[in-house]
This record gives C-alpha cells, sequence and structure tokens, in this order.
C-alpha cells in the first residue's frame, strides 16, 4: 500500500467563500503515483468544509443564501458559542455542508461524473486556513 | 490491495425519489472477493445522493416533507441558478442529505447495525443517471 | 494491508446529547499498531452520528438549538414515521450532522487540525447504542 499526503492552505479576502479546488486536488493525485485506492480530502479547521457539487456560480450564490437562512450569521448574541468568537453560525454552516470528500481514484484519475468539481468551503476566513489531502491505495 | 469498481444506473419515473439499493450493494460486494476493506458508494450526479437509513415508507416520507420546507422546489424564481434549469433545490437537497457512504468491509459482508439500509437519493430525476461503488481492501 | 475493527458502546441519561470520543478512538488507534492509512468512525444506530467539530459547550449547546429548530422533537404527529415510534426527529438529525467521519491516520496519529475532536451524537438515547471504529493501513 502506498500513502501520500498533502496540505493545501487558503486565506479568502472575505468571510465566506467558496474556491473550486479540482484542479489542485488532481495535481496532488498526480505526485502521489497512485493509480487504485481512495482520496481523502478535508478541512482541519472546524470552520470550513470540502464539498462536492457544480462549478455555477449562480448555485453557490444560492448554498450561501440558503445557509444564511438556517443558520444566520447575526445577531451574533442568538448563539451561545459567542463572545469571545463571533462565528458560531460558521460552526453550523460547515456541519450542514460536511467536513470531507471522499473520492474513488481509479486508472489513476479521480473516479467522476459530469459535473463533479471539489469545493473548499470557507465560513469564516480572512486568515490562513489548511485542508488536508490524504491518498492510499497503489 | 484489491480494489472493484462498478456502476449503477437509476431512471426514476418521478422528480424525486429514495431507493433502498442495499442488496445491489452486496451483490457488488460479493463479485469483488474483498473481505477485509472499505466500501465508497456515491453518486456521480450533484443532484443526487447516497445515504444510510430505515427502510420505513413513512420516514421516506418525512425525509421528503423536511427537505421540501428547508429548501422548496418552487418558486422556481427564488435561486440564482434556475434559468436555463430548474434544480438548484436538487443541489441544494443533495448536499444536506450527503454525497456519498463509507462502509466498512468486515468477513466479507457490510459491517452494518441491525436497521442500515443503503438509499439512493434521486432529486431531479426522470432520466438515467448513476452511481459509484468502489471497493478497497483484500 | 491490515485491518482493525471495534465497537464502542454509549448508553446516554438523557433523549439528546453530544459526547466527545476522541481519547477513545486514538486508544483504538494505538490498539491497531497501524501507521499509515484511514479510519473509519460509524453510528451503527440510524439515531446517531459521529461529527467532528469544537469540544466547547456553548457550541454544542447551538447546535441543539439549530436542529431544534429545523426538525423539532414534537409535536410528535407532525412526522408520519411516528406512532408505534417517536423520533422521526432524530432520523432527521442525525442526517443533516452526518453518519460517519473518515480521518487520515499519519505516523500513527489522526492527522488533525489544531481543533478537532470527534463527538458521538445522541439523538434518541437512555439505551445502549455502538459505534464502529474500522482502520485499514499498514
Amino acid at each position: 500500500m502506498k500513502s501520500y499526503r498533502k496540505e493545501l492552505w487558503f486565506n479568502t479576502n472575505s468571510r465566506r467563500d467558496f474556491i473550486n479546488i479540482t484542479s489542485e486536488i488532481i495535481k496532488c493525485l498526480k505526485e502521489s503515483e497512485i493509480k487504485e485506492g481512495i482520496l481523502l480530502c478535508n478541512a482541519m479547521h472546524i470552520t470550513s468544509n470540502m464539498f462536492i457539487n457544480d462549478a455555477e456560480q449562480g448555485l453557490l450564490n444560492d448554498f450561501e443564501r440558503f445557509l444564511e437562512k438556517v443558520a444566520p450569521e447575526k445577531p451574533y448574541d442568538q448563539y451561545e458559542h459567542n463572545g469571545f468568537e463571533d462565528n458560531a453560525d460558521a460552526h453550523i454552516k460547515r456541519t450542514i455542508m460536511g467536513r470531507e470528500v471522499v473520492v474513488a481514484i481509479t486508472d489513476g484519475n479521480l473516479d467522476f461524473g459530469p459535473w463533479e468539481q471539489i469545493f473548499y468551503g470557507e465560513f469564516d476566513g480572512k486568515r490562513r486556513k489548511r485542508v488536508l489531502v490524504k491518498i492510499i491505495g497503489e
């Protein structure tokens, strides 16, 4: 069994952002030289996430609106977690969206359907944060 | 390490549907001859999903109602993604429900608790769509 | 490839509870002697779940309130599943929170960011229920 590990760093300009990192993940996969196996990609912070969906800006805006509807950022005092921090909504939003993605590796490629793209979801940005890429296989 | 890959195809009669595919997944597992490892099953489309829950029709209806409450299909123009398409709600619903399931394989079986069943969740159906089954182990 | 399997049992005093089980998972990992690979931890019941977040009681209370807002326990008759049972809300809550977590194993440790902790989420407790820990690697 071979294994591969890499950290990817992000620093968004706004509190919330969605970033398509599919090409960076593919670069990791090529570097790993693993042809058959499983790729795990997870946020290493608890206010950001990984998810797979369509690279369409209107849809990403719809996700933003949906998340603000069910777990709004403000007023800050609606959350017990807030006080020293103001990011309780970010913890909840990332949980709805999912911490990690697991992707099949077949013939050295991400084994994806026609529209699948891997996104980093940031919900408490403007600082350096990490994503872990781990691949096992052979 | 052994690996196994199979695509399963679905074409639902309605826009939304939940289909219990546990027996088809077990068939894949037997075919793979893998006894110890991990099974990944994911939708290959971004408006459908995989999830594990109870095979009880009342509960499946409750999921449908819950999803329509938090991310309703209509009016279509509440979503920026809609226009050429009308399925923004389907992208959101599948994200709430989760894209993939990862299941332990022990002694050649799905290592499940008493009520766990694997479901395909369709949120924009009436056309042919795929699910990927990938198993690694030995 | 090595593989390891363990069941962890829980019996909460209240219907809903969040329990930090990170130290128990680390004990499993040490026992497995696996240094590189993947750890899967999933609820074996369909009304409980595993998730990764911050060990902060205020935040856990915020999760409880959020889940009660979007999928309230009562009135019981709002759910078709209820009748003989009263736990439809628990099935929905566990689905929002996610059934399983997948964690990278590197150098014999959980490959975690600074605040990641593994929680068992109970939504229909006061009885003995199980979690599965499965590790593959070498």
